[in-house]
């Protein structure tokens, strides 16, 4: 049978295509899909719920006019497919190969670039004002899903889109999770409509109404008769309404006809339009549409088993999970907060062992922080576990409403330092100079899986806010190190004392160093290894007692060097005096692309190579 | 006429009064408010606003058990009134002296704090899920302005109140501006139901309806005539409720017995429920509800007259107003926006001037960010005005969405540094370091108000994101600095060259700086005074010749140090690797209290005597 994706060339072609073409493309597109993520990972349920949705997208519109934002991105696999990067679809997330999100480099029809949730309609609503300003005419859409819109920023731009009236196209993919289950009282407003039974009917009234240019006036008997059952059944979507924006729908999202027909409709409108599309995450993929979770962001499988293909081992997020779980049974005030990523983080255990001190607060990292300190300002020990990348989106509320207040709160950064795949806009290398900058912030790094279990117990018993960093993934299994036994705040560990050049390096970079160390030692180049434990406070008595015995000083760190652990370090030892070499490693001014991780921290210099050479520089200093 | 407020000691009175003293107190507390506020200065019409509804929530609820959060805070003077700092209303806002919003180490009933917009139903919710756990029983209040309301965070959080149906009191109070006027499609819905000619049956209606234990239902014949125009005929506050919190209102807020009634009839209902109160802005005197906006936060003025005792001048706010109006006549595709700041951005000419080119988005920064993201991609150049403290909410967006791009957004940074008065929730200290650690990032900080002129105009016309931060209020008048004539990046200008200590300051610190070298001359201590204008990236080749030149280096920021300039320039000085003695001067690790913006520089050793002092520990090292 002949793959009509051989012969596609251009998304040129989709819009003279006829339904029945496009519904055989589909098939196509999804069997690429399935067997291309099965080689390289990647998202793949949210890509599998979007082949209708997409190629009705670009039928209706023309994409060398019209504008398409895809929100949070990693559904963007089948734009990338129709627009030019089927034959690189193999590099896909790997290091110089096509990213899992848009990006600009990549084809003029990635139009915004996304990775965090929630962004599209603040930009789509920029282009349609800039549009508008320009006088020029073409569509802007965005595409968002169900889980994205209740990100706070996405409700801000809402309430500006419904007050301004400006003309934009809001594709609410309505796929009932956000990366887990959804949550929240939008996702509940949302199924009810969904499963109301006059859905039908109203689709159909619906419908005629729209070709009416005014609505009709009626007068209402027995009012107080009419409350909360009628709601739903005048107008589905009538919170969107409310807030000024038109509302279509739902409609069945992998019917491209009736998809390509509401699309033109509300091409014609001349205001914000919302169309409720209803997909199913992981569509055509039976493994898939039973376990979307899985199939969410993946690493290779066996498509035929879906299996995949290396299991996974321990992890740090695994054991954060497992520890939480130890730490529940033993104080019944430790409670535990994500932002839609129970399993991401390893709390589903928790969920299910302590369903009423587990919250999900959907793709709400600010409101998840301040929810935090409410709780631990009455005496709870909420630990918000979170990904480095996501918590950016609460440094205001962990600053002002948790440090401030000095509350205890305790953050369980996951996927700090190189994340890999995700990429530049995923990387975790900022947390520790956001966190650093804020006064009373307690900021930590196990060196080893055992060592977070650790430190986690530590920081749930103290009286201030504590933040855990530590990466994604496990550890290195050639690679032995003993936890810390004892913790005492701001105090660091000597791992061996060799010699007069001290490494200093905190986390993850404790491996790279320890590897570093045992091949200086073969070079007859002494060193000391100290695990920075804590970033802050540093060790400032062991900092001092380096200095006064002559020491030279390396730092590493997974983070960006502005503001980081090193400059920290490098600081304290400049107010002693004393002319102490330092050289401080760290990422430079710059994004850190996608690409696996080794490859990366090879490739931005924070191996153990690295490290090799930048102690020999030292020690001809 | 006996003042109430001499005889009051204790909220605990307040249960016991009857309404009609109540309605006195109310007139004494105004008349406090009034007189004490002209001489200290503060937010007056918001509390002037809320006298009836604090006095009622005081009746109905007992502090002793129950607690209430005042969103932003600053509408909280009645609540400090009230619980025991009547008599040290006279050092509002001072020094030492009380706090303008709510602060635990000032009362036990501050239960909160609270500075930053939008906070309060999150903190309350986790208060109350921390209530349930403890197995309690109290009420949690959160009273939240309109305005407040279209944060991103406070949506988030009415999303989670919404789904697990945690029992708290959401306390609109609805004054139909946030700062200034106020805008969105929530805040054109919550004017329908206003406005709506059944409000007061529908209340009635509502009153009864409330009784039942189930709502009646009805057969609504005619559905297709009742669209739209029904809506608010039927529910007010709909939206509310499809989001699953009991909508009570709108209630006359300066009403106490209506106040009280709907109050006592939520603390009885065991779900969530949002009570929606009608205030006005500045209520009882006369200036401020003609003209709420002067009124908000005001510094001393003419109790009669309604004048403010001193003219401001002219300030860094009003100047950058007037170059965008300048800018903007010469250059079409300019483009400002604001979040909820209007007037004090100084952008109200530039609104009444540009209306179609300009944006207030309420107080939605995260949104106002990727907006600005979204018109760059498009080809505009707009220009996001915010307080460099509001900044943080949108640390994420700047970094994600505008950074990774490159996109070319102008960031005004207003109230860099000190701000005084708003105290440790406000000071702008933190932009320096939360900005300096993203790449693609370009900061820049004026001397002079003229020198704002010129890099606003730098800035507009480059290719990439760029960062101005100025301070609050003008320029020291007793010190002449000429602007810089032009702009190259990253380039800093040499005032003067005298001698071989090194001053490098930054922004309003030059003021400082300058100060601090006259005084150096008279002590033969010969300085070289270097206005960092590029806070990023910092002058490599003009350190590069002070290193060879054997300088000695002071920096100096207003600024926390950790993550800032001084750390920088002393991190490129260290790679130099030669012995160069650098001081930097910065705020240490602690969050800075309110207070007179002079005391407060000299106080955390940032004034000029504190320069001196350290050129002179750095000539002797």
């Amino acid at each position: 049978m002949v793959n009509m994706l051989d012969k596609y060339n251009s998304h040129r072609q989709i819009r003279n295509m006829s339904f029945e073409e496009m519904d055989l493309f589909a098939k196509d597109i999804r069997k690429f899909l399935i067997e291309n993520v099965s080689k390289t990972g990647g998202h793949l349920a949210s890509n599998l719920g979007v082949v209708e949705l997409t190629l009705s997208l670009y039928k209706v519109f023309d994409l060398d006019r019209d504008k398409v934002i895809w929100d949070v991105g990693h559904q963007a696999y089948v734009h990338k497919i129709l627009t030019g990067r089927k034959d690189e679809f193999s590099t896909l997330r790997q290091y110089k190969g096509i990213s899992g999100f848009p990006k600009k480099n990549e084809s003029i029809y990635d139009f915004f670039e996304t990775g965090h949730s929630s962004t599209s309609i603040s930009a789509a609503l920029g282009m349609a004002r800039a549009r508008d300003l320009n006088k020029k005419r073409y569509n802007v859409v965005s595409v968002i899903g169900d889980g994205a819109l209740t990100g706070g920023m996405a409700l801000e731009a809402l309430n500006d889109v419904g007050f301004k009236k400006t003309k934009i196209i809001i594709i609410l993919n309505d796929n009932q999770m956000s990366i887990s289950q959804n949550v929240g009282g939008l996702s509940t407003y949302l199924s009810k409509i969904r499963i109301d039974p006059n859905y039908n009917k109203l689709k159909n009234e619906f419908n005629t109404t729209m070709e009416k240019t005014s609505l009709g006036k009626g007068v209402v008997t027995s009012i107080n008769k009419i409350k909360g059952s009628i709601k739903q059944f005048i107008v589905p979507g009538m919170l969107f309404e409310d807030m000024g924006i038109k509302y279509l729908g739902p409609i069945d999202g992998h019917d491209i006809r009736e998809l390509s027909r509401v699309m033109s409709m509300a091409k014609d409108l001349e205001e914000p339009v919302i169309i409720h599309v209803i997909t199913k995450k992981g569509k055509g993929y039976d493994f898939a549409e039973k376990n979307p979770n899985k199939f969410h962001g993946i690493g290779p499988f066996n498509c035929g088993s879906g299996e995949i293909c290396s299991a996974s081992g321990n992890s740090y997020s695994k054991v954060f999970g497992e520890e939480m779980v130890n730490l529940a049974k033993e104080d019944k005030s430790i409670v535990a907060i994500t932002a839609a990523m129970p399993d991401g983080t390893g709390l589903k255990e928790f969920s299910k062992m302590f369903p009423d001190r587990f919250f999900d607060v959907g793709i709400a990292e600010q409101h998840a922080v301040t929810l935090a300190a409410g709780m631990a300002s009455e005496g709870l020990k909420p630990v918000f576990a979170v990904y480095s990348t996501f918590l950016q989106r609460a440094f205001d509320q962990v600053l002002h409403d948790v440090c401030i207040q000095k509350l205890p709160v305790v953050f369980a950064i996951d996927r700090a330092g190189i994340v890999g795949e995700d990429g530049e806009t995923h990387q975790g290398i900022f947390d520790i100079s956001y966190l650093s900058c804020i006064p009373n912030m307690t900021i930590m790094a196990p060196k080893c899986l055992d060592e977070l279990r650790i430190m986690i117990r530590w920081a749930v018993n103290q009286k201030f806010p504590v933040a855990i960093r530590y990466p994604r993934g496990g550890e290195d299994k050639d690679i032995e190190l003993k936890p810390l036994e004892s913790i005492v705040k701001g105090k660091w560990e000597i791992l061996n004392s060799q010699g007069n050049i001290a490494i200093i390096a905190s986390g993850k970079m404790v491996e790279h160093a320890k590897k570093a160390q045992d091949k200086l030692n073969s070079m007859e180049i002494k060193t000391t290894l100290i695990n920075a434990s804590f970033i802050k406070p540093i060790d400032i008595k062991l900092l001092e007692s380096l200095a006064e015995n002559g020491y030279k000083i390396l730092t590493i760190e997974d983070n960006i060097l502005i503001g980081g652990l090193g400059y920290n370090i490098l600081s304290y030892i400049n107010s002693l005096g004393k002319d102490i070499k330092v050289i401080n490693m760290g990422f430079k001014d710059e994004f850190i692309p996608h690409g696996d991780v080794d490859i990366l921290y090879r490739e931005f210099n924070l191996d153990a190579e690295s490290i090799v050479q930048n102690v020999i520089k030292l020690n001809n200093l």
